[in-house]
């Protein structure tokens, strides 16, 4: 097989495999290692993020946007059978053959894929024989890795990467999927019980602190990633780019403030939105963010925790690009550019930043305040949209064969999101990550960081 | 409460309680225990239908017009609990005050109701919860019964049986309904293995006899419910009709012989076709039955066996109305009108009466040939469509309140189909039974007997 | 050709030509020349109602129901030239040969048509290509005519007069369809100015009188067209049908009693509403009948004089059958069968009877009271919507060939009405017609009589 | 009012009035005398472009991206007459007060607007009626022009000058709208008739010259309009972008190449498509540019001249973005960023360059081979498609009220186009014009220049 140029590695060894080494196993190397262990937790995380659901929740897709639970638990195995097992197992069998059809979902070079909308209908395989599948590929995997040889194991190292980042991907799309599914439920059910004494304090007492507007200066800016540690193929190259200077509110817009703007009328003013915004509000009558109801005159929204009350201090979430740039433009700023959020963004300290999945005191809703000098709040709780639209970097080249479709044939009528939310692993996340959807799409945390012309 | 007046039952008694009955509890009398002991059989049996069914398989809906099995299990509960428990049980406290709007279906008069499309979503409860709700209801149904007054007995014995064959109905649906779904998945599931040696013989050798035309004379016809028995309010009030003499075949069209009309290019010429048949046929790309298709140049389709050969014996089924009536066009007939059918109709013999639901050697799907003189096939295996649209019956008056919607709100754009079919439970049927599906519905089991005029 | 048979002349002899008749011209009947006469004073109809209007207004199609104004006077012209032109004349050349698609409106049989929902694109042929297509066609059909053998003129005739009734129907359509555009434009142009004084008396103070509940018996009735004067195919063959006793309103439905209903919430009430018709009601939000609309809090309605003031007095018009059943049941009444209507229905005297379109003091909107005993308004101002689904009489045929596709295959999911509207012909309606719209359809002049079991 | 800031003139008193400047009526400046002068000329141009069209032609919207010409001819009078007239001429009335709402497109500011998809039904007023609208209004600016003062002359001429550019991209949409509403007529009839001798060589046998490609060094490079000459607000301000070297293909690509891509399954073939293209290509049957289709094995297309043979050497137009950037992934090639395609394009010279809409030799389709050394086409014949997103220069900033509605609020889902077709007007493209449209987009002349890394 090719040896995979679509991911970005730290070391040239990884994507460079020495073409003399001898085909004889040999013992994984360190890093070989760390990446097993890695994988290790990986796969029980998803199992884990499954646990509180009954094999019923596992089955339904909500919209078509969405998957079902029991495909993601079995999708992100899929594709580690296909694209590690499948090619570097030289006795491989297929765990069932008809899975890879039923859990490929858009590799059109590997096949034909079972209609997306449709993921919700394979009430077969159940549950049991999904996780089945997930522990006999597990022990495959781990079976093999030790007996590959010198030669493979660059290659195979570099796929078992992607395949880990791809499943961390598919964790925070779980969480985003049930919650929406669970939402549709009149029950309006919670996915796990929020800790007593958790609550935001009644009626909002807490208040935010002004946004602070940080000023960056222009100039040529290094933007993308570049040596160790993995990437995606999209945050590569590493490139230069020109900006002028530019300023960045210090915090998210916090959910008090977004019910501002709703009560100044902001969904029933055009001159907030884009022409295809302003459609969306009529046609599909948004009048606030997704999530959020009145009740009794009082608003409240549905989290993973089930009905509460809104915390206006927290920053806002699930409000699409079209809503992020109406708020900004009644804000009198706009939305910032990709690269300028990169260029600001600091490194990140996983140990210590935000509320994300991994995190030690995880809320799986947003939940920082504003406390503290400086940038603040860029990593977890929400997504920030940027005015950026998803393009290829300059150069950019997708991998040939199947894995080249991973990001690059999604680059056309999306928007970057920058940061990562409550929902993403907390070592899925750096700053030049580059996450994307819909200017419509409202099913993800995504949230607001202003900016300004300075 | 209001007495019901949807229903007929046998005896004017029924439906006109004694008002000098004394209100303390009276043992019930024999027709009323009997009513018992049936809704013990039929709530068990509908469990039955689920018990080869996953939790998963319970929970998915396939299409709008389908419902989940699980849905069915607790509506039938719900019509239970709405129409008996809360009426006649002093002390009634509901099972869970939401289920009043989840399972609700279409009774505008109850409250409001979870949007149809949407039934599938509803993961909680989940199934086990379900089927405590169904045990709950029955317990607290089988401890009021023998408590209730004379005066309340016979309206609480009319709601009992209507709830009975309703529950009946809905045990059709279920079939119908998780075949729909099954056959959605690639793998093609069957709902339960077939018996071994029962496959049609190879090749298809077994020949269906010419049809038969029986004769029947013209004049005056009583059609309609009357007297003894249970039957729907839409079989009422028995009237006369003028029929002109007219000829029945003696048995149903075969698979065999609809592939003849296939094979002659059927769905690819307008002059047999409705007009808005033959829009359907261009615009869903209808070439062939549901649940039929071709595998390297044979015809199977997909039966609650699995994927099965066609039987060229036995009859078709999973036509629309648009398909039997541009067969029979093609066959120089005409198919029957309601009456013509029902003054034809022998009397039904359960024991020994076709291929349905609870016969002694039932068989999920259509398999009786045509032996034996006379009209055959006029119970069981599959339902006949009718030429007659579903009106109502001359001075048809629906019941006041909800019960009232079950029927007649529903007579518009649709067609009378006689029989039963073979996942039609045997002691639900009767001669006089008008079941309804639109024109272009294709998921019931559904067939063809030829008419024409004499 | 095939003498034709879908229609039924009031002889044999047209029916059945001689055959040893010769073959040499002769001079056409009294029968044959009254029939020319009556073409050229149809055809020249249609130009006189597309008259007021421009080219423009006679280009624009505002629903796929309707059709341009140019599209019809093209279509009636077509129908001329191909079954009888075509047929006929043995030195047949078309006028233009594209027409024979772009001017079929769904005879199959006779080729590939132009797209319904396109009609409207047509810019070209203009208005007046169109206009010299009517005189070529019919400057030939009356040269033609003369020189037919004795044997070829029963059939042409036939075909003639099926012609002519064909062409009326369309000019019932024109002026509905063009109703239906000119209600799209803001501006509500009239399409002809009303006469002055003749608006209804101001704040609706003329009251009609309350209904008379008319008494038929019950039996036997024959029903149905048969001897002389045409009728369409879909009136025969005149049969027996068996009602049971039955009342008629003596009148229509006031455009006051049609207010009570909105005002007592009707649009509001699922009670009174089949299924089908509040799905509608909803998805469509409907809340009063087409053209009708509130400004300052009074009701108007659209009509060709432009927008009006309600005449309470004058038969509410333009709703579809989900609203007349609906104001049936609000009423405590129910619609008519459609052999009770036309066993009650009076013998027609056109030149007395109601507002039709050629009628002396024709107005093109509904406009007469309740004055007189007896059954009232049977003829003219609107159709009636009955209970019966457009179904064939026992023993129906359709006639081979293209003709034979002109009502047969639109029996499905469509409602008779009976005896004409203001904008039908005079002399084109008969007790025994039957129109057929579906149960949506508010476009038409479609009104309310109400029935009961007596 | 306000001086309008959306768009750029040439100098900055235009755009900052004296506010000293005596009030009374000035002679107008050789400038305003010009630009009356073009007034008075584009005005007749767009009469002329609507010369071969009768009222009927005139009338109809064959889909809702389209407008009627009748409706262009009145808009961009409305134009004039709602942000001229009405602000500058203090005795305004307007020539209808229904215009205001029927004629306005997507003006917020300005109030209501008629469905942009039911501008075809608007058959009044009548085309007669806009051509008087034109010559009213037309006549009303040139009566106020001269009384202006010294204090309005700027603010006046900038709409002005606003307003006649705005008609001009009009002309163009009059030229495609009409040219996709002809091709729906099965006819194909041609706008106007091709000179005889025209034609393309039979066979095809001139073969373009293969593909230079030029070489662009990387580097800082300023982009967007300044200085002297109109510009719309979307080309501002002029920035500094930081570009890579790049090659650009120095002619475009010709249909000869785009059916080679068809011919070598490029419709068929999921991996060069972005993954939106591909569902697009499959769910609208896509498989060749619009108005392509084989005739008896022979490609030929649909042109304003009416049907054609292809010319294999003229560009390919009618491309989505979707088609623009498969062909150039099949090419081995990329579409050129719009800074790339900016800095390299020649600076314009009317008179000789390309064919465009007032070139003396026009024709209205693409027509030129690729004679001659260096970049090539650049403009006319085609629009290009960049891979540039339509996003807000840096520190772009609307105008406030209605003007600025004019781009800024269609700055989503949308690719930018450079260089202008065959039907723009040649006074009206300039290196600095962004012209925009969806990635599905083919109505257009829109073509494909190839672009690669260096």
């Amino acid at each position: 097989m090719d040896t995979p140029r679509f991911l970005h590695a730290g070391t040239d060894a990884l994507l460079a495999p020495d073409a003399t080494a001898d085909r004889a196993a040999a013992s994984p190397s360190p890093t070989s290692q760390r990446l097993l262990e890695k994988f290790q937790a990986i796969r029980a995380k998803s199992c884990e993020i499954a646990a509180p659901l009954s094999a019923e929740d596992c089955q339904v897709q909500s919209m078509p946007d969405a998957s079902p639970i029991k495909w993601h638990l079995a999708h992100t195995t899929w594709f580690f059978e296909t694209f590690l097992l499948a090619d570097f197992d030289s006795a491989f069998e297929p765990f069932s053959p008809e899975f890879k059809v039923l859990f490929n979902s858009y590799y059109n070079a590997v096949g034909e894929k079972h209609p997306r909308a449709q993921r919700g209908l394979l009430t077969r395989p159940p549950l049991s024989k999904v996780l089945e599948y997930r522990q006999s590929v597990d022990a495959r995997l781990l079976r093999l890795a030790p007996r590959l040889t010198q030669a493979q194991r660059s290659a195979f190292d570099s796929l078992l990467e992607l395949g880990l980042n791809h499943e961390q991907q598919h964790q925070e799309l779980m969480l985003t999927d049930l919650k929406h599914m669970l939402s549709c439920n009149p029950l309006k059910p919670a996915y796990i019980e929020r800790p007593s004494g958790d609550q935001p304090a009644a009626g909002g007492t807490r208040v935010a602190a002004p946004i602070e507007w940080i000023a960056f200066s222009g100039g040529i800016a290094d933007i993308g990633h570049e040596g160790a540690g993995f990437a995606f193929d999209n945050e590569s190259p590493r490139h230069q780019v020109l900006l002028e200077p530019y300023l960045l509110a210090d915090r998210l817009v916090t959910q008090g403030e977004y019910l501002d703007f709703i009560n100044d009328g902001g969904y029933t003013k055009p001159e907030f939105w884009l022409s295809a915004g302003w459609d969306m509000v009529r046609s599909a009558q948004w009048h606030a963010p997704l999530y959020w109801e009145q009740r009794d005159g009082e608003w409240v929204h549905f989290t993973l925790f089930g009905m509460c009350p809104l915390d206006p201090n927290a920053p806002v979430a699930h409000v699409s690009y079209f809503e992020a740039d109406a708020y900004a433009r009644w804000a009198g700023a706009r939305l910032p550019r990709e690269a300028e959020w990169e260029r600001a963004a600091p490194g990140l300290v996983h140990a210590t930043e935000g509320n994300m999945l991994e995190s030690a005191s995880w809320r799986p809703l947003p939940v920082r305040g504003d406390d503290g000098p400086g940038l603040k709040q860029c990593y977890g709780d929400v997504w920030e949209w940027t005015a950026s639209g998803y393009e290829p970097y300059p150069r950019f080249k997708s991998a040939p064969g199947a894995v080249g479709e991973y990001n690059g044939k999604f680059m056309c009528n999306q928007y970057v999101l920058r940061g990562g939310s409550c929902v993403t692993p907390a070592t899925h996340i750096r700053a030049t990550y580059r996450n994307f959807f819909p200017a419509d799409a409202r099913w993800q945390f995504s949230g607001i960081r202003l900016a300004r012309d300075s």
